[in-house]
């Protein structure tokens, strides 16, 4: 930590990737007086829009990384989407990188983390790896139908996911392309009555701190709206949930945030997914708790005393605005200000596609019917499907 | 405001000015999704540090400021030291420009304020025009010693203002120089409770929110510590300050943010200083209320409906941290959030020189005693005050 151009900053932290995750440490970098550092595909990403850094370069070309990684005195993520062969650099850049490349294999490879979670005792749904249409079909007869097809890398929003209601749709599933270094595996379908999803970041120093556990709803494979606290949450399964993700951190050495993907069922929480990095289920920690996830995933991979997780509000809900019918969404402003002047507004200035993750809104206060009602109706504006 | 790059993206917003204040808007801006550039003096002023658009120039040259303008959809200002020439470009830049030349003239120059504020009968000190030093002997004559003299333009900070405590010294005063296209004015040394300062928002629209009234304390003619809402104010004399910022920002046709700094006497309250911009007494919005003072600037000089001023918390809590003799200020940062994982903590990336505003630290709660005694510490450490 030694880089800083002088005495009056702090040091560089480099974030691999460039969209709305990095895009939204630009505050907390600011206000922390740090440098903070993208590595983008292009100019015109989110982060790449508003950061006085930005590497233009591949994600995927070694040497691009290498370079970018000496250039900042922390290496961190805003994806877990990278290859064998960057992680491998990244391994003896010289540089801290968080999480580290031992770490993040088990947010990258679902086979790896399902293993791993397995051998600690964390609760999961039934898996396991398919190396044929048998494998499937003998996984079936066991957990029965439908189960859930997966490849073990490169999926996210829904993508890489394919369920399966009986036998003969196995072999079409299984003739999909796999992505480079992944493999299929199956899971069972979990009956469960919502999901969750639980927030710890963790300093090197073992600092951790857990954020309240929060109601996520997906529609399409895409999150849609959370909600913190889980309403009606028994108190103890909110424990549980919390400690799941506490000890994942520290059994799998994460560094940074870490996001917990849970089922709630009847039979208490299983573990979905791993994020290891800010997290769409923690964005209305902004405006909702004392320190957002997106400052604490600062503070932790800078070794940093972390700051208090404390919502500060009764209750906070965030709406997703995906990618519908209106193109300009800053036309939207104007209607949606007005309506209601305590809603909390990002646009990522992302072009819009359907169902594309384009910004978000948060509302916090102590009344959840009429939070709900006012992110849902600012939503449904930005997409166009309403327009008054 | 049809220079956007693309449908995705909002229009531009410049800064003339890249310290501290267009900083902290660095945020505001991404959320909104909006484009934001500064025009700085270098390349390592706070804003430069930290914005992804930085255009480096003399904000005194009418022709950098006029070409930095173009490349805007709209101008505003983190500060009024601007001269005359350049004020008359921007007039006619082509460019919507708030608070408009016509306006920012008020904050510039402390006769002009004078005179308009008593022509509209808004409470204010005795003052007079100061030619000569007879001038100011007479008017000591008629509201007694002491006295303060000023220069009506380029004073900030407690710089440009005198006590005079009897007449002997006016002339020693009176020579001076004065800024460029500045005057000497005399007001009377106003024998006040405390200070406070009242905030609104206004839109070209004329919409406007007020702010909580706060109360500010100097020390040596700069701001340590601001608190919202100013204790045991009683609720008739704060809404006649508000009130009173209301009148001034309709009155002097103000767009964006204005500070009006009063003095709070026995017989009511009296106006000091106006800020057309974000102002430090406003800095506490940033953790404390729904909306910052940063973004409903955005949002006013944008035309866009405001944000509920509303605090989030009974009590907010900022202290300014001046240069004291810890030059490198990141080095605190693991004693002072280990002490208080609940304290918002602001560093601008300045080099740290003695009395220089390099940063402020803000506690949001309701024991207003203990938000005091905590503000206070981090201070006293940043500052090297203190080492415990």
């Amino acid at each position: 930590m030694t880089r800083s151009l002088g005495h009056e900053l702090g040091p560089t932290v480099g974030m691999i990737g460039a969209g709305q995750l990095a895009q939204m440490c630009v505050g907390p970098a600011a206000a922390l007086g740090v440098r903070f550092t993208v590595l983008a595909d292009n100019a015109e990403e989110p982060a790449a829009l508003v950061v006085a850094q930005t590497c233009i370069g591949s994600k995927d070309d070694p040497r691009t990384v290498l370079e970018f990684a000496k250039s900042c005195d922390v290496v961190t993520f805003d994806h877990e989407l990278l290859t064998p062969e960057v992680m491998e650099i990244l391994n003896s850049c010289g540089r801290p990188v968080y999480p580290s490349p031992q770490s993040v294999i088990y947010a990258q490879d679902k086979l790896a983390m399902r293993q791993a979670l397995t051998n600690l005792g964390i609760p999961g749904p039934r898996w396991t790896l398919v190396e044929s249409v048998a494998d499937a079909k003998n996984f079936a007869a066991d957990v029965g139908y439908p189960i859930i097809l997966k490849t073990s890398r490169g999926g996210y929003d829904g993508k890489g996911v394919w369920f399966v209601s009986g036998e003969s749709d196995i072999a079409a599933v299984l003739k999909n392309e796999l992505p480079i270094g992944s493999r299929w595996l199956a899971e069972e379908k979990v009956n469960f009555v919502r999901e969750l999803a639980s927030q710890v970041a963790r300093s090197p120093s073992n600092q951790c701190v857990a954020y309240p556990v929060v109601q996520t709803t997906q529609r399409g494979g895409i999150c849609a709206e959370v909600i913190s606290p889980a309403p009606d949450l028994d108190p103890e399964v909110a424990v549980k949930a919390q400690e799941i993700a506490l000890r994942i951190a520290r059994e799998l050495d994460v560094v940074g945030m870490l996001a917990v993907e849970l089922f709630d069922t009847s039979d208490g929480v299983l573990v979905n997914e791993l994020a290891m990095r800010p997290h769409n289920s923690g964005h209305w920690s902004i405006e909702g708790a004392t320190t957002s996830q997106f400052e604490n995933h600062l503070r932790a991979v800078l070794d940093l005393p972390l700051g208090s997780p404390r919502a500060t509000a009764p209750w906070s809900v965030m709406g997703n605005i995906l990618g519908g019918n209106v193109a300009n969404l800053y036309s939207a402003y104007r209607h949606v200000f007005a309506r209601d002047c305590e809603l909390h507004t990002h646009l990522y200035g992302k072009v819009v596609k359907p169902g594309r993750k384009v910004g978000h809104v948060t509302a916090v206060g102590s009344d959840l019917t009429d939070l709900r009602n006012r992110v849902n109706h600012a939503v449904s504006y930005f997409t166009g499907e309403i327009n008054e």
